[in-house]
């Protein structure tokens, strides 16, 4: 199994460097009264506020714009049911290249929205992670563009870690930062900036109960594949890839799983107290928070709200 | 009919000193995708992030902070179906003074929930405004506590000023503030924050065309009440107070009127460009520029939203 090197502060550096003036340096929120609720201190760090409504657009663009100017031409093909897809659409457009999402049957409808109104050619493939590959090397061979990755990649996992090295320029003495986890890219990012930055602070991972490949992976010692996800939570359906398993296997305190109802509390939660709209993937931090309540009482809690792309028409309660 | 002097600039920053350290400094988003779709610049003052969820906080607190010690103690009275009740229930409770709110009947379950949440005793009462004064009389006349009205008082119209005069603090070079209308008393304190600070700055209303008092008042040129409000716009079903009207006719460029369908399509497109969780009440500013596009192109724009307390599980698309 391929793996790459884990991006540095520097690499993390350069990272922040390259998507300034691109990416939106978003705020981090407080509720006070919510605090009191729950007995911690929260730095909510607003990554639905960020372009194309998602932490997404920092790796992104981190990978875009980092292209040669000759790659840079031939265009992008991503893979992507999501976020991933709309924020390396918005570069591409940005950055005035082609680019072609591959996207898998099961996609949110606002979600596809995104990826169009952002230009990007979308060709559509089987759920099967079989399938989506072998139409992705079908359109890289045919456009002869460049693959860039959902998470698996130094440039992404680098360009994730600059909202953890935001979080800390905003709040230096956090000690807990809780990352919802999917593929990973969000979460080892973060574990890294800490490790480089904050060296006394702790990653936790939240993940859903019904996609708990993480929490099952760092218990097993080995990464887990093939389980079938089974949760609301349409943003963390991947699994870990190689590299993103190694850095949380080294760097994280621990993945909590949190049921899908907790999930939905805490994005009631959060619309209602925060008057924020997240989508159930970007509540699952603050979930996680409500379901072990004893791990962050009495500590100053960061907590990334990755995203919020959600369709008013289906709300979840 | 008795009128009250209007807040000069020393009342409208006696009123920001006093309510300091007890309101949030809320911020100013912009999303220039929706600016570029819309033609104008747009800095939108986030009083849904205020405390309580609307900018009814603001006159509350400048009321409530600024009782002399005698009064304080007997306790505060006031009238409200909704964010004015919770904002003066929170204002007392943090002075630790007793508060008593007369509810008429139709009030949304999300706002009585938030007057109760913040200790304050409720006593309902019918909808017509005579029941209302009655049963406010009574309650004075049993308690001894001093009245805060919801808009017709220079404390309230002088706090409300305080939102504009932030906006113009982030923004110096604001061309139009467009904000909703009710019983005037943001509106009113928007228009004199300008006249006092940005005087080449102008005042727009925004009025939902099913409770279009003010418009009807400016137009014929003293004060029509008696209308029957017709609106999803629960916040905005008031009439202007003798004062308030005076205020924005002599300030006010315009009031603008708005159909709820149209206020309905700018909360959706609040909830789903800028995240921002909105009451119809807090989007009729947007609602304003998406129905009168001519009047605000190419203009810098502020738009005041106002609330944010909606409930989840009515919502109104």
């Amino acid at each position: 199994m391929t793996t790459f090197a884990w991006p540095d502060a520097d690499a993390i550096g350069a990272a922040a460097a390259r998507i300034a003036g691109h990416a939106h340096r978003t705020p981090v929120l407080r509720a006070r009264s919510l605090e009191r609720d729950l007995g911690c201190e929260l730095h909510f760090k607003a990554e639905h506020l960020q372009r194309a409504g998602a932490f997404k657009f920092r790796g992104a663009a981190n990978a875009i714009f980092g292209l040669a100017a000759a790659d840079a031409r031939r265009g992008v093909v991503t893979q992507s049911s999501g976020n991933h897809g709309a924020a390396v659409a918005l570069a591409c457009a940005m950055r005035g290249i082609p680019c072609t999402v591959v996207v898998p049957g099961e996609a949110p409808r606002v979600k596809l929205e995104a990826i169009r109104r952002h230009g990007a050619r979308i060709v559509p493939c089987d759920v099967p992670q079989a399938a989506r590959d072998a139409v992705s090397a079908r359109v890289l061979a045919e456009t002869g563009g460049h693959y860039v990755p959902p998470f698996e990649d130094p440039r992404i996992v680098a360009g994730q870690a600059t909202a953890t090295l935001e979080l800390l320029e905003a709040v230096p003495d956090i000690e807990l930062v809780v990352s919802p986890v999917s593929g990973g890219g969000l979460a080892s990012g973060a574990a890294l900036a800490l490790a480089a930055f904050a060296p006394r602070a702790r990653l936790v991972g939240a993940e859903p109960a019904g996609a708990a490949d993480a929490h099952a992976s760092l218990a097993a010692g080995h990464r887990i594949t093939g389980l079938r996800p089974d949760t609301i939570c349409d943003g963390l359906r991947a699994e870990l890839g190689p590299t993103t398993f190694e850095i949380l296997r080294r760097h994280a305190e621990a993945i909590l799983t949190v049921p899908d109802a907790r999930t939905l509390a805490a994005m009631r939660m959060i619309w209602e107290r925060l008057k924020q709209v997240v989508e159930p993937s970007g509540a699952i931090g603050l979930a996680a928070i409500l379901e072990h309540p004893e791990r962050f009482r009495g500590r100053r809690v960061g907590v990334i709200l990755s995203g919020g792309n959600v369709d008013l028409d289906r709300l979840p309660w």
